[in-house]
């Protein structure tokens, strides 16, 4: 049907978030098919929990309903290392082009900017801009395989201590948070090199790789663009509040990092301060964590990372701009003002539907979790942050969910994934407006 | 300091907001101090009760830590009911004024149309409203007692059968959700005089009198103001779709209506899906409830009544915009129009800041008890949107809150009564627009 030339062509016009979305479900049916192989696993497995597996890794997820590391062969952890190189390489590359394919279409102005980050100009630039975010990402891989085989290696042999930093490496950049350890890495809670070089890794992933490619080509923080300055300067922000605040929450408490000596209680504040939005890694145990710190811990978890980055979530962005519109409209203000730079209405529209259908996604999921599962409330409403989020942290709930709590979750991801940035580049035409300082141009969701 | 007069005249210039909230301020202090004389009570109180109760009964909650029937008595009655009837009323009126006064400052249009609405013209037609609005609720709440009197004279005699009456209809028309059973309206779940008479109270106190006094002036739908049309249409569809989600979810539930004969199921529905929206009675036991009703309620709860009206929460118009604007994007579409008229950008920016700051508030609040309390986080997330919502359901947390606790549900009640009002008329500057179809104005808030 699909290949029939020609006849059908008329017929299979399909706009990009479409092209996207089939092309996750692709990936995600073939993933599911191969997972289900007898290869790959140790024990066979349900239908249920290889799309589950499948839907995750392509989702960048990493919640688990089985155990990465024992349940599943070196092939069943080799696709799912594809699934996520695909699910988080791929769309960072695909909201790449959609920035440049936005750019084209609104102003010169942008137009040329985008020009010129990119040094597109042709359907020869579409090809040589996806050469360069993949060659990007593969050096920054290789370089963090090497890096990682020097504290692995020598702990674990050369063969599983390179195929573990590998998996890793992939896991870590695409901001997957699938490990093969079943604790995922409460084994180096205070190892310097592991939390430095995962955290640096997703947090590169998650930034975005326009605000990458920007850092690059500019020499000081006033030429960057509105969206890089916004990224920079509020991912400080965020991370040093996320771990004060769970550093002093949890000093205490003892089944976390209350008998951690400081330097452990630091980096296991660190980490788990930055990991929610999107990464998913632990170096503690998230279900003991005090419920204030779960609380905080779903806010980070909706925020989630950066624009046309590997990461999910309402995108920091989005959120900053929200934030920016209220605290102007308490100002008495009328139009919203950053950097110097005017928010457009459209922008400003799109982030509040990001949020809105955002909200709406996690609020449904966790009203039919609350009728088919019997956990306690909490979890349920972690576990659907989690799944939106596509962050992968759980307190536990995964393993225990019903068959309709598994469906529900696997839509989630999905939605997920592909939703915040489908509402972000539709309708991403012109508006003209009267104002005194020039647009901003933001990518949110 | 306050009445040397000329002095410092000049710098006790207040805004409405402020008037507002401190009114309410002075009206708690007094009921507080007044609540705890020894007359007031049974036994003696804490102040931190005393307190609790007087926020309550002034924000129109209805959360108590107390048994108002048994631990206060008749004079601690009459206060309470007393601070519900300045809470309640006293803010609607205030919103009508502040709706006429913003009438004055958007454009001719807008202002013919409120004059003619409340034929207003100067100071005088100012006193002239406020005796119309006054005159419109003391004339539904005597008719009111008249008829709660008829059903409960004959069944607790003269005396308790028209002070209940008179209770409960104050209660009620206020949407403040106090009673004199320590079971609320439990004992009348299938009684048709009770459930009809009380809830048509609050449901007519909850509109909104901008709606009232629109219905009363126009003899077709289509002559009806805009927001008048979006409230009755929304309130139609809110609650019928609501009741239909309690009906099946509780059919089956043994502790709520499962054994109850159809008529009863029927009945009791229909009122647990009417009373969240800020009036805050029960006639089923609220804790006893599905987790998956439970979690609608929140929505309900989040959402209120109407503006200018006795209720309180983000108000329905206020979500209905957000709602429309969302799809309106989604359609691909840049202006958002209902009923042939277009939603301001300035009403959206409002809206989106009631919503915000709103869930902010809500979100601190269940951060916090989730620090402080021990409790279940379903029971701590119901409390905090109940306190919001100036709901007064409970699934019993509230005399369980610690001290914390309760001083924060005390600012949260505060902040859901006068936030939302603050915000939705702050800022009534008229904005030029260059859009077709001609602006329409929404209260929202
Ligand atoms: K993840
Ligand atoms: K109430």
């Amino acid at each position: 049907m699909l290949n029939k030339k020609g006849v059908l062509h008329r017929n299979i016009q399909m706009s990009p978030p479409q092209i996207l979305a089939l092309s996750f479900l692709v990936a995600i049916v073939l993933g599911t098919l191969l997972l289900k192989l007898p290869i790959a696993t140790t024990e066979p497995i349900r239908w249920l929990d290889a799309l589950f597996t499948a839907t995750s890794a392509t989702t960048v997820t990493g919640l688990v309903v089985l155990d990465t590391g024992l349940d599943f062969t070196v092939f069943g952890q080799i696709v799912i290392m594809i699934l996520i190189q695909i699910g988080g390489l791929g769309l960072m590359t695909f909201a790449v082009l959609i920035v440049v394919m936005l750019g084209k279409r609104i102003g010169l102005k942008e137009r040329i900017l985008v020009q010129e980050a990119f040094n597109q100009t042709s359907m020869g630039g579409v090809v040589r801009l996806v050469k360069i975010v993949f060659a990007f990402a593969i050096t920054i891989e290789l370089l963090a395989i090497v890096l990682l085989s020097l504290r692995w290696v020598p702990e674990y042999g050369w063969g599983f201590g390179i195929y573990t930093s590998v998996f890793h490496t992939i896991s870590a950049f695409n901001n997957a948070g699938f490990s093969l350890w079943s604790d995922s890495l409460m084994g180096y809670v205070g190892d310097p090199a592991v939390n430095i070089l995962i955290t640096v890794l997703f947090m590169t992933g998650g930034i975005g790789f326009t605000v990458l490619s920007d850092l690059w080509r500019t020499k000081t923080f006033q030429q960057l663009s509105l969206h890089s300055k916004l990224m920079i300067v509020g991912t400080l922000v965020i991370n040093v509040v996320a771990m004060l605040f769970i550093f002093v929450l949890e000093y205490q408490n003892p089944a976390t990092i209350g008998t951690l000596n400081l330097g452990e209680k630091l980096w296991a504040s660190y980490f788990q301060a930055v990991t929610p939005r999107t990464a998913g890694f632990n170096s503690i145990d998230i279900g003991d964590l005090n419920a204030g710190t779960i609380v905080f811990i779903l806010l980070l978890m909706f925020i989630g990372a950066g624009s046309a980055s590997t990461g999910s979530g309402i995108k920091l962005t989005t959120f900053l701009i929200i934030m920016m519109v209220v605290l102007t409209f308490l100002r008495g203000r009328n139009e919203t003002v950053v950097f110097n730079r005017t928010i457009r209405h459209q922008i400003i529209i799109r982030s509040l539907a990001i949020v809105v259908i955002s909200l709406i996604a996690v609020f449904i999921t966790i009203l039919i979790l609350s009728i088919t599962e019997s956990a306690p409330f909490l979890m349920i409403v972690f576990e659907a942050f989690s799944a939106f989020g596509t962050v992968g942290l759980s307190m536990g709930l995964t393993g225990d969910l019903s068959d309709v709590g598994k469906l529900v979750i696997v839509v989630l991801m999905f939605i997920g994934r592909i939703g915040p940035l489908t509402l972000a580049f539709s309708l991403a035409v012109a508006q003209k407006s009267s104002i005194r300082y020039p647009d901003g141009e933001v990518f949110t969701g």
